[in-house]
């Protein structure tokens, strides 16, 4: 479900993220046939069009400023954005087609993963692909400015992940690495959804480092939600492989904040699990920290985030578009998916 | 050694390749120390810098004809050609760098590959890392031409490897898909790197084609070369794995021409030897291959595409920088690593 549906469709987005899903086939369509055959496989994959939804929304946030008005005639957007839009979504897709080879996950999106269906040299190719195309598709706009920035962007997120691989089974990691980390991974590229949807509005500056801290709060958020679904979520719901970061030895925040306040006992007790090669050790996980105060903790962190992106958007004039980017914000944290 | 050591150093190419390999570690540079330990790595596995003497070269045969004389004072090169010069052997590594995840690959330039030393995790993180910065690096540029160039070609480039890796394990694979897909593995950088440096000259479309094709059929050769010597080469003169080509099930020239040529009882004892799961393998094939035409064949191909890549820089003034351009083509063929 696109994630534009939590809140009102009146806003006319559904038009544009069509011409996304157009672009992004369109850019990626080769005229070989195995090569279609595994981007076909992609389009299973796309999802709450989170990134894409964002471009657009900050656009037309500044141009519903611009009129202060809610008209939606006044709000339209230019081919620039459509592109923008597709190669952020393109970009997303390439790091979870990676994330999926690198955490071995076998489900994404009530699908099988690539590296699953095809194997993980296809999965790291089909990555590669996809960011190439990215990056190629930016490359058609008039300015550098996008290049620049989205260039910016991965570099960041490269380092993010491999700030996540180098700490991984290191029962150690604080929480202010581990805020980097998602920071860098999840919310650089949120981050930079909002700023290059303002920025080819001719937004102020001033409203283009306030969209973009939005949605770089947001993105902490999301993250937050997803660490914590991984642990407390059911699989049928959530739609991809779960236990996934005990799996890999990767602490989370309510690990870390239950390494860091739960009595002695029960803390040996998860770096034991943590430790351990037990088929079923993301279970006891689950069952251990379901009843502690770390998923809560966890859960008010994201939240505070989430007023933290919604306080940043007071800039905007109320109406629609505030509304739809405060019900995507506080979606964020409500969501069981 | 660089390859441009291959011909004069007269030509005044040292300072640029040294400016290369300094941007090349500047936007590289991370201020995450594990990051940056595992950057350190990379620098072990920088070679011949092919693609970057292209670049430089190129640049320098349109300064050298517009002149009509070997004044070296009239080839200087702007900071632009040290960039893209860099650019290009950002793409290259990252390739290598997945290529050996890709083939399992344990040897590299004489030193153990990224994959073998610290996990395919941070292998494939890293080539991630290495391509980003390449387009980061390369949206520095004032205009969008070198990034469209470099997103096209990296487009071909996964493509080709994804073809590649379609094929793995068909024996009947044909010649016209071998050379495509070594043209869009290799050759397609490599003719771009000539086309890079040339353009940012300001070549005329004619020269601009002409020293695209003598990068081409160079880069096809260098490939064919390649995959000669992965049969039947030594691993301590070629400084990399070996075999790997038959241990990943990849056909190449000599092995599509034998399967097509030899006598039926040779043909079948080829195919049994790539389906068997000996550790040996390898060396069998080596020793069935030595003996029959099928290594000549290959040889022949590749020094075709080096007599074709030297009659396209006939539009050249004779002089120092194309018998440079002409050493480096018959290099290709001639060496053994």
């Amino acid at each position: 479900m696109p994630i534009a549906a939590v809140a009102a469709p009146s806003i006319g987005l559904a038009p544009y993220l069509a011409a996304v899903d157009e672009l992004f086939a369109r850019e990626l369509a080769s005229t070989l046939p195995h090569v279609q055959h595994l981007i076909g496989h992609v389009n299973r994959f796309r999802g709450k069009m989170l990134r894409p939804t964002l471009v657009l929304l900050c656009g037309m946030a500044v141009a519903s400023r611009e009129v202060e008005s809610n008209a939606t005639t006044s709000m339209k957007l230019g081919h620039e954005h459509v592109v923008l839009a597709t190669v952020v979504e393109m970009v997303h897709v390439a790091t979870l087609v990676h994330d999926d080879v690198l955490d071995g996950a076998e489900i994404r999106r009530r699908g099988a993963t690539i590296n699953h269906l095809r194997g993980n040299e296809a999965a790291v190719l089909l990555g590669d692909l996809l960011i190439s195309h990215a990056f190629h598709l930016c490359s058609s706009l008039n300015s550098q400015t996008a290049s620049r920035l989205i260039g910016h962007t991965t570099n960041i997120v490269c380092e993010g992940e491999l700030t996540q691989n180098f700490y991984r089974r290191n029962w150690k990691l604080d929480e202010a690495t581990y805020f980097d980390i998602i920071y860098r991974k999840t919310a650089s590229l949120i981050e930079t959804s909002c700023r290059l949807g303002a920025l080819a509005r001719g937004a102020s500056a001033q409203l283009v480092e306030a969209l973009a801290l939005y949605g770089k709060h947001l993105g902490m958020a999301f993250q937050i939600v997803d660490d914590v679904l991984d642990i407390v979520g059911q699989q049928k719901t959530v739609g991809k492989s779960l236990g996934t970061d005990v799996d890999k030895g990767k602490l989370t925040l309510p690990m870390i904040h239950f390494l860091n306040h739960a009595a002695l006992e029960h803390r040996e007790l998860l770096v034991s699990l943590l430790e351990s090669a037990q088929a079923d050790r993301a279970e006891h996980v689950r069952q251990l920290l379901i009843p502690s105060p770390s998923i809560a903790y966890a859960r008010q962190q994201a939240q505070s985030l989430v007023d933290q992106a919604i306080a940043a958007i007071q800039v905007l004039p109320a109406g629609e578009i505030r509304n739809i980017l405060t019900a995507m914000a506080r979606y964020t944290t409500n969501r069981d998916q």
